[in-house]
C-alpha cells in the first residue's frame, strides 16, 4: 500500500470529522455562554449547548425524513458535549466570555462551512432540487442558532443583527449544487464551498459588512 | 373533447393552486409585516415569511411522516416567497403596513379555508381518525402563524387576540369528514368546508366577535 | 381461568394506561395553569394544555420516526384534555391557582416518571444506543413543558428553576437500560425505573433540593 495514498484517505475518511468537531465545539460554546448569560442551570446549559450544537442538522434530517441523526449514530458528540458543559461550570466565568467569543469566531465559521456543504450535499443525495438542498444546508448550519436563541428567549441574532451569516452559508451552498451538476469529485464540491464559506465569512467579519436594512 | 368539460377540469385542476397561492402569499406578507415591525433584516424577513407560509403545512406533514413537503414538490412557491420579500425591502415602508394588514384580511381569510380544508383531507387520506384529521387540517392553516410569532418573541397572537380565526377553521374542518363520511365527491366536500370557514371567518371579523374570556 | 392470573394481567395491561392518563393530566393541567396566567384565550389554552401534555412524546415519535403517535392511537387523550380545558375556563378561578398547582406535584411526579421509563424503553426497543435513548426518555416527559414556557414566552423553567427535575428523569431512565442489559422482565424495569423517579423526585421537592449554580 502508498503511504501517500492511504494518508490522503486518512484524511478524507478523518477530514470532515475533525472539522465537523471543530464546528460542533464552536455551537455548543456559543449555546452554553448564552445559557451562563441567562443564569440558566446546568440542565439548562446542557440542552442549549446541545440545540445549538445538534439542532440545525437534526432538523435537516427530520425535513428529509432521514435516520440515524449523526448524534445518534456517533454518540461521542453527546459526550463530548456534555464534557464542555462540565468544563464550563468548573472553569468559565464572566470575565472569560468576551474573550471566549472572540475565540470562537474562527471555529464558528468552519462549523458554519462544514454543516453547509456537507448538508447541502445529504440533500442532493436525497434528490432534493437544487433551491431545497442550498435552503437545508443553509438550515444544517444556521438553525442551531436559531433554536438558541428562541429557548433563551430572544428575537434570534441571525434574523436581526445584520450581519452576514446564514446568507454567506446560502451563497456558498451553491458551489455544492454546481459541482454536482458539473460532476466534480464531491470532495472538491465540498471543499470548494466550505473554504469559500469560511473565506467569506472571515471577510465579512474582518470588514464589518452589514446587510442592507428595510427603511421604516 | 368538449370545452365545457376541459374547463371545468382546469379548474379542478388550478383552481385550488390558485387559492393555495393567494393563502400563501397573505401568510408570506403576514410574516414579513411582523418581521419589519420587529426591524429584522433580509435574512430575518424571509426566513418568517416562509416560516409562517409554509410552517404550518409542513408540521402537518412532518405528523403524518408525508413527503415531499408541498414546497418542495413545488419549488415556485419558494421562488415567490422570496420575490415577494425583495419586493418589500424595496417598496414597503411603514406607512404601508396598516393599509396592507387590511389589505390581506380577504387572502388571508382564504389562505385558512383552502390549508384548513386541504390539509384535514390529507390527514384523512392517511388514515388519521377524524379528530385528529380535524386538528392537523387546522394546524396547517394556523401553525405558520403561531412559529411566526414564536420566532419574532412574542405571545402567539392566534392564542391570546381573543379573535375567532382557528376555532373557525375547526368547525369548518368537520364539513370535510362530514363529506367523506357520506362519500360527497372531495371537491364538494373541499369546497364547502372552504366557504364555510372564509364566511364564518369575515362575518367574525366584520362583526367583531370575540371569544368567550377566562375570568379570572 | 385463574381469577389471581386475570387481575395481574389486567393490571399489566391497564396499569400503565392509568398512570400515563394521571400524568397526561397533570401536564395538561400545568399548561393550562400558564395559559390562564398569560390571559390567553380558550383556543390558546387548549392548544397549551395540549402542547404540555403530548408535546414531549409526540417529539420523541419524530425524533425515533415512530407513527401512530400516542394521542392518534388513543383519541380520547385528546378529548379528555379538551373537557379539562372547557372545565377549567368554567371552574377554575384565580384564587385556585396556587392550590391546583400544589394539588397537581404528585400527578406530575408519576408523568415525569412514567412517560421517562416508557420513553426509554420505546427508544431502546427501536436499537438506540442508550445514551440516546435515555435521552429521549427524559425529552417524553419533561420536554413538553418546555415548549409550553416557550410559547408563552417565558425561559423554560426547566432549564432555570434550579430544581431537580429533568435530571431525575434522566438518572432513573438509566434504570430502564440497566434492566434491559441483565434481561430483566420490561414490567420490572419499568416499575423500578418509574418507582425511582417518582421517590427521587418527592424527596428532592421536599427538601428543596437546588441544582449547581454557574458562578459568575
Amino acid at each position: 500500500m502508498n503511504t501517500t495514498q492511504s494518508a490522503a484517505e486518512w484524511w478524507a475518511l478523518n477530514g470532515a470529522l475533525i472539522f465537523e468537531g471543530v464546528g460542533i465545539v464552536a455551537f455548543a460554546v456559543s449555546g452554553l455562554i448564552e445559557a451562563a448569560r441567562k443564569k440558566l442551570d446546568f440542565v439548562g446549559m446542557a440542552v442549549v449547548a446541545a440545540l445549538t450544537a445538534f439542532g440545525g442538522g437534526t432538523l435537516r434530517d427530520i425535513l428529509l425524513d432521514r435516520r440515524p441523526f449523526f448524534w445518534v449514530q456517533n454518540v461521542n458528540w453527546i459526550y463530548g458535549v456534555l464534557v464542555i458543559c462540565i468544563l464550563a461550570m468548573v472553569f468559565l466565568r464572566g470575565r472569560h466570555i468576551a474573550l471566549t467569543e472572540r475565540a470562537i469566531i474562527w471555529p464558528d465559521a468552519i462549523g458554519l462551512a462544514i454543516f453547509t456543504a456537507g448538508g447541502t450535499q445529504i440533500a442532493l443525495a436525497t434528490n432534493s432540487p437544487p433551491i431545497v438542498a442550498v435552503i437545508l444546508g443553509t438550515l444544517s448550519a444556521a438553525f442551531g442558532g436559531v433554536l438558541r436563541d428562541i429557548v433563551v428567549n430572544e428575537i434570534p441574532r441571525a434574523f436581526s443583527d445584520h450581519q452576514p451569516y446564514s446568507i454567506v452559508a446560502f451563497v456558498g451552498a451553491w458551489i455544492v449544487v454546481l459541482g454536482a451538476a458539473l460532476n466534480w469529485p464531491s470532495l472538491i464540491s465540498l471543499a470548494g464551498s466550505a473554504a469559500f464559506i469560511v473565506a467569506l465569512r472571515m471577510i465579512a467579519v474582518k470588514r464589518g459588512w452589514r446587510l442592507p436594512e428595510w427603511k421604516v
